[in-house]
C-alpha cells in the first residue's frame, strides 16, 4: 500500500483534556508525531511567560498542535461527502494542521523581537530542510513537504485548504482559545465548537458557516475578545515578557561588547552573531534557555544577573497606566531619577503597548491579515459576519490600545528623592 | 502588628483550574510563595514522566502546592469555631501545607533511587537550613521553622495538625487526585470534595468524617484506586521512568569509571560523588536535567547517548507482562540474546513492578504507614471506615502487583535469531 | 430566642446542580420553604413552554427560587463586615429573594395576557393575604410581610436592598441565566459568578461592581444577550406560546358565548369571569391546566379541541419571517385563504413579535425600567458600565425586533388553491 | 423509497444537556417522536418522587428515552463495519431504544404495586395495539411492531440486539445514570461513556467490552452503586413513595367501600375496578394524578385528605432505622400507640425495605435477571468481568438490605404518652 494511504493496525488515541480524545489512524501522522522536531514542541510552552501569571498555563505547543490536528480531522470527517470538497487534500490538511507551529522557539515573542527572527520562516526551514519531518513527508510523494509548507505559508493554490488553518475562525484559534482557557482556568474561552463544526461548509475558496450557526460564532468572537484582554495581554505576563526581553538584550549587548562570560553561552552564540543555523535554532528550547538564565544569575554583570534573578525567581516589574502623549514629562523625570541612581533606564524603565482589533485580532507576534468570516444564507448567498451580527458589527474595526510603564518598584523605593512623580507612582502601586 | 498576624492590604487571588481560586490573606504565606525555593517548584513537574503518556500532565509541583494550601485553608475556615480546634495552629497548618513538597527534586522517584536521596530529608534541610524560606518562617517566632518541619515529618505533638497533611484522606491526596485528573484529562479522579470538607470534624488526635459523608469518602477511595492504575502506574510512564533511571545509572557508572565527558556535568558531580549540598541539590531542577540529557546525546558512550536520545525524543521501551516466577527461562534466553547482540541487558532488559494496597495506597517513593480513616457516628462513636463500608472493606488490604518487562523493540527486531522467545515477544508487541 | 434569630439545630442543605449546595440556617427560611404556597412553585415550570423546544427545560420555579435565595445568601456573606451594609437587613433580603416569584401562575406570560392578570400583584397578595407565608413572616415582626412586599415591589426605602433583587445584575438574573443554560444544555449562559460576587460592593443606594471585575460583567451581559435570542425568544417556544394563548382565548370566548362544556371548567370560571380570588388563583397550577387541556381535546368545539390537541401532543404552528410593513398584502391573501377554508384566522394566523434592548433586557412579561450597572474605580468614583466597556457601549440602547407569522402548515397544505403566497410559504417551510 | 430507508431532508437535532446533541436522520424515528404516546412521556417524571428530595430531578421519561436512542445510535455508528454486526437490524435497535419505556405510567412503582399493573405489559400493548406508534411501525414492514416488542421483551431471536437495550451495561443504564446524576446534581454517576462505546464489540449473542476498557467499566459499576444508595434509594424519596402508595391504597379502599367522592375520580375508576383499557391507562399521566390529589385534599375522609395534603405540600413521613428481627416489640408498642390515638397504623406506620446486589442491581420494580458483562481478551477469549476485576469481584453477589420505619413525626408528638419507644424515637428524630 502507498505510504500516504497506510493505516495503523489499530487506531492510536491520545487522552486530551480539551477534546477528550485525539484519534490517529494514518501512519504518516503517527510518524510525524514521533519525529524529534515535533517532540521538541514539548519543551516550548504554548503561552510563553503566562505561567508566571496563571500557574496552570504550563502546557506546551505539543499539546496545542495535537489539538489543531484533531479539530481539522473532525472538520474533514464532516466534509467527507460534501460538494466542493476534494478528499485527496485530506492528508495535506492534517499534516499542515499538526505542523503549523513547528518553527516556534522558546518564548517566541521576545526571542523574535530581540534576535530579529521569524518563527514562520523556521517552520518552512524545518519542513524543507534536512530533518526527520522532511524525510517522512517526502515519503508521501515528491513535493509533499513543499505543499505542506505552502499551506502553512498561505500560498497554496487551494484557498479552502489554507482557510482551515489560517482564517479568523480556523482550527488553530478554536483550539488555542479553548485550551488556554482550560489550563489557565479562566471561565472565558468557552464556545460551542461542536455546533460550529456542524455548520461549517466547504466553498470554493474558503470555509463558510451556515447562518443558523451565527450565534455560536458570535460567542466564539466574544471568547476571543475576552481571552485577549484577560489572558494574552495580562499586564503581569507582559511584565515577565519585558524582563525576559531585557535579559536577552543585555546578554547580546555584553556579547557585542566582548564581555567574557563565566559560562560560555554556547547555544546562544549564533543567535547573538546573527543567523543561527537550523540545527542551532532547534537546539535552543526552553529547558536550555532556563539553564542559561540560572547560570547567568552568577555572572558579574549586575544588570544581567539581576534581570535573570528577577525572571527565574519571579521578582517582576510593577506597572502603571501610561499615556505616552500626555505623560512624557513624568517619564523624563523618572528617566533622570533612574540614571542618577545608577539604574540604566534602557533596562529598567520600559513602556509596553498592546492593542487589538476585536474582529481582526492579532496574537502576539502575528501581523498578517486574516480573511473575514462569511455566513451562508439558506438561499446560498454569502454575507460577511458583521453585516448580519449586530454585536460583531458594533465591535469590528474598533482598535483598542493599552500602554503601560514597567519598572522595579523595589529599586524605586530605595532611591532617596523628593520627586513628586516617584511619590505619585508609589502611591498608585501601593494602592 | 506581629508578623504572624500581618494581613495583606488586599487579599491576593490565584486563578486555579481545580479549586477556581486560591486565596491568600497572610503576609507570611505571600512571602513564602515568593521565596526562590518555592518558585523553584515551577521547574519540577508534578507527575515526573507522565507527560510522555498524558500530554496534558505538564503541570508543576508549584501548582499542586498552592492547591494543598488552599484545601487546608478551607478546612480551617470550617474548623474555626469548632470544639477540639486550637485556632493558634492555623498559620502552622497553612505553612506546612504549602511547603510539604519543597524538597522534591527533578523526576524525584528515579533520582532518589539511583542517587540514594530522600526528598523528605531535603524538605527538612530547606526548612531548617540557610534559605529564604527559613528566614521568613523564623520571623514568625523562634522555633517556627522546626515546628513546620515537625508537622511535615509527622512528629509534631498535635496529631490533629499532622493528620491534615498526612493521612489517608489528607489535603495532599485530595488535591493531587483532582489536579492530576484535571491535567491528564481522565474522567476518574472526581469526587465531591466540597461535601467531604463539610463533614470533616476535628477530634483530639485526628480529623474524622461524619458518617453521613461515608459515600463521598467511598467515592474518593475509588477515585484513588482508579488514578493509581490508570495514571500513576501507567506502563508507558513506567517505561519512561525505566529509561530515565538507566540514563542516570549510566552517567554515574561512567563517572565512577573515570570517563571523560565532552561536557563536564558540573551540576551532577556532587550527586555522582555521594552527598550533594543543599545549594547543589536546589540547583538541579528539570530544566537543568533536560539540558544535560540533550548534551549527552552527543557523548561518545553509545549507551548514554542512545538512552538520552530515547528519553528526549520519546523513543521509549516497549513492555510485556512478565511473571518473575514462571518466566525465568525466557528471561535468561533474552538475556543471552541481548548480550550476544552487544546490547547490555543491565540497561536494556528491565523488569519493573508496581503494586498497591487499595485502601492503604503508596505513591511512588512513599513507604510510610498512613492512618486509617475514621467515621463519626451520630452517637459520637468512632468507627474505622472499612467496618462501615462494604466496598472499602472488600478491597482493603488486598495488595495487587503487576510485573512488566521493558525492552527496546527496535533493537530486538534487528537481532538475527531464531529464538522462539523473540518470535513470541514480537508477536505480542505487534499485537 | 426571637423567631427572627432562630437557627436550625443543624444546617439544612439542598443539592443544587447549579450552585452545588443551597444552605439554610434560619428557621424562618426553612419554614417558608415548607409553606404550601412555596411548594406550589414546584408545579409551575420556570420556562413555561420552552420544554417543547429544549426537552431539558422541565425545571420549576421552585428550583430557581432556591437559587436566587442562595446567591443573595452568598452576597450577604461577603457584605457582612463592609461599610454601607446594615446587617439587620439580612433576613429581609433572604426572604425577598426566596419569595420574589411567588405570584407566578401556570405559563405566566400567556395567562397574564389573556386574562389580564399580573403575577406581581399576586405576589403582593400572597405575601399580605391569608396565607401560610404571611403567617410565617408575621411571626418575625409586625409589618415584616409588608417590608418583604415592598422590597419585591421596589418601593422599599433602602434601595441597596432592592437592587440585590431587581437591577440589571441582580441575583434573579444571575440565577436564571445559569440555571436555564444548565437545564436546556446550551453552551451560553456561563459567566464567572464567583468573581462577580467577589467584586460586588454595597454602596448607599445600590450594589456596584469594582472596576477590576468589568470583564466578568461584560461576559455576563453577553450571556444574557445570547440566552435571550437562543433560548427565551426561540421561535418554536413562541409557537407553543401562540397555541397556548389561543387555547385560552378560545375557552374564554366559548364561556362568554354561553357554550356548554362537557367537563365544567371549574378552576377556570373565575378567570373567565374576571377576577379570581387568591385561593382560586393558587389552585390553578400547570398540572391542573394540563388536566383541562387534555379534557378539552374531547370537546365538541373544533377550534378548542384542535388547539388543545396541538399543544398537548406538540403539533405546533410553523413560522416564517414576516415584515408587517411590507408584507401586508400577502397577509391579506392568507387571511382570505384561511377564511375561505373555514379556518378562523384569528386563531390560526398569528403574528408574534419579540424585541430586546441588549443592555436593558426585558424578560417576557416584564416592562419596568432597571437600574444601570455602575463600576467602582480605585479612586472610589462611580462610572456607568457602558462608559468604560466598549463592548457594552456598542450594544447598549440598540433595540432589535423580530416578527414572525405562525400558522398550521398541515392545514395550509390541504387548502386547494393556486395562491402564489401559499406556494411561496410552502417552499420556505419545506426548505 | 421504502419508508424504512427514508431520510429527513435535513438532519434534526435536539440539544441535550447530557449527550450535547441527539441526532435524528430517519423519518421513522422522527415520526415516532411526534406520536402522542411518545409525547405523553413528557408528563411522566423519570425519577418519580425523587424531585421531592433532589429539586433538580424534574426531568421526564421523554428526556431519558431520547438519550437511550442516542446512545444506541452512537454504538451502531461504531458497529457499522464490524464483523458479527448485521446492519439490517439498525432501525429495529433504534426503535426499541426509543420506545423501551413507553408503557410507564405516573409514579410507576407505586401505581404498579397498588393496582397490580406491569408497565412492561403496557409497553407491549402500546406497540401492538391501536395506537399512532403501532401505525408508524407497521408502515416499516408487516410484523415490525412485533419485532420491536420482542426486542424490548428480551425474546427476540438475535440476542445481540437484545443486549444493547437490556444487559448490565446497556444503553438504558448508561443513559439514566448520567442523566439522573446531571439533573439531581450529585457528583456520582460520571464515567467515561465515550471510552466504553469505543471498546464495545458485537459478538454472536451479546455486546462485549475489550479488556483494555475494564477500568472504565469498573468506574461505571461504582457509579451505579453510588447512584443506587445516594439517589434511587434515598430515604426521603422512599418516604414520598410511601405516602403516595398510601394515598392510592386509601382511595381504592374508599372506592371498594362505596364511599361517595365529592369529585368523581373518573380517570381512576378502571384502575380501582381492576383492568384499565389501554386508552384509560394512557389518559392517566402525572398531571392528571396531581389534579386528583389536589382535589382529594378537600375530601371528607380524613385519611385521604391528610395523605394527599402531605404529598402535595411535601409534609412527608420521617424515618428511623428499623430491624424487623429485633425490634418487633417496639413496633407493637407503636402500633398500639397509634391505634389508641385513632391513627390507622396501616396508613401511618410503614416499614419499607430496599436492597441491591451491587453487580446485579435492580431498579425499583425490576426483577428480571440481567446478563453478566463479558470482557474480550486480546486472544479473543471472553472472561466474565468479576473474574478479571478485583473490585467488581469483591462486591459482586453481596446483597445489601436496608429497612426503615416511616411515620408522621408531627402526629407522634401530639400523642400524650409516657411510652419509652415514643421518647426514644423522638430523640432519634430530633437528633
Amino acid at each position: 500500500m502507498a505510504y500516504r494511504d497506510e493505516k495503523l493496525h489499530e487506531e492510536k488515541v491520545f487522552k486530551d483534556p480539551v477534546h477528550r480524545y485525539v484519534h490517529v489512524r494514518d501512519q504518516v501522522i503517527w510518524d510525524l508525531i514521533g519525529a524529534p522536531e515535533f517532540q521538541r514542541l514539548r519543551r516550548i510552552k504554548q503561552l510563553g511567560t503566562s505561567y508566571l501569571t496563571f500557574h496552570g498555563a504550563e502546557h506546551s505547543r505539543f499539546n496545542h498542535s495535537l489539538g489543531v490536528y484533531e479539530i481539522v480531522r473532525r472538520i474533514l470527517e464532516n466534509f467527507k461527502d460534501r460538494p466542493n470538497w476534494d478528499s485527496r487534500e485530506r492528508l495535506l490538511c492534517l499534516c499542515a494542521a499538526l505542523l503549523h507551529d513547528l518553527g516556534h522557539g522558546p518564548f517566541s515573542h521576545s526571542f523574535e523581537k530581540v534576535f530579529k527572527l521569524d518563527h514562520e520562516e523556521f517552520t518552512q526551514r524545518i519542513l524543507l530542510g534536512d530533518t526527520h519531518v522532511n524525510q517522512i513527508l517526502s515519503k508521501v510523494e515528491a513535493g509533499f513537504p513543499q505543499k505542506v509548507a505552502d499551506v502553512i505559508n498561505k500560498t497554496y493554490s487551494n484557498k479552502l485548504v489554507v482557510s482551515l488553518i489560517s482564517s479568523q475562525i480556523d482550527a488553530d484559534r478554536m483550539d488555542y482559545l479553548q485550551r488556554d482557557a482550560y489550563f489557565t482556568g479562566v471561565s472565558y474561552g468557552h464556545f460551542d465548537m461542536e455546533r460550529i463544526l456542524r455548520v461549517m461548509r466547504p466553498m470554493e475558496d474558503q470555509v463558510v458557516i451556515k447562518e443558523s450557526g451565527m450565534h455560536a460564532v458570535e460567542d466564539y468572537i466574544m471568547s476571543r475578545y475576552q481571552m485577549y484582554w484577560q489572558v494574552y495581554f495580562h499586564p503581569v505576563t507582559r511584565s515577565a515578557e519585558v524582563v525576559l526581553s531585557k535579559v536577552l538584550h543585555r546578554a547580546k549587548e555584553l556579547y557585542d561588547e566582548g564581555y567574557t562570560f563565566k559560562l560560555q553561552p554556547v547555544h546562544f552564540l549564533s543567535f547573538f552573531a546573527g543567523k543561527p543555523t537550523l540545527k542551532e535554532y532547534l537546539a535552543l528550547d526552553e529547558a536550555v534557555t532556563l539553564y542559561y538564565f540560572q547560570a547567568w544569575m552568577e555572572e558579574d554583570d549586575p544588570v544581567l544577573s539581576d534581570l535573570c534573578d528577577r525572571f527565574v525567581n519571579r521578582r517582576l516589574f510593577k506597572y502603571i497606566e501610561f499615556n505616552p502623549n500626555s505623560q512624557m514629562k513624568e517619564w523624563m523625570e523618572l528617566y533622570q531619577l533612574f540614571t542618577k541612581a545608577g539604574l540604566n533606564p534602557d533596562y529598567y524603565l520600559v513602556v509596553d503597548s498592546s492593542s487589538d482589533l476585536p474582529y481582526d485580532f492579532y496574537r502576539p507576534g502575528e501581523e498578517e491579515e486574516r480573511l473575514p468570516i462569511h455566513l451562508l444564507k439558506p438561499n446560498q448567498e454569502l454575507k460577511e459576519l458583521s453585516r448580519l451580527s449586530d454585536i460583531v458589527e458594533s465591535i469590528s474595526g474598533k482598535k483598542r490600545t493599552d500602554h503601560k510603564l514597567y519598572l522595579p518598584l523595589d529599586r524605586l523605593e530605595e532611591m532617596s528623592s523628593r520627586s513628586k512623580t516617584k511619590k505619585r507612582i508609589m502611591e498608585i502601586l501601593y494602592g
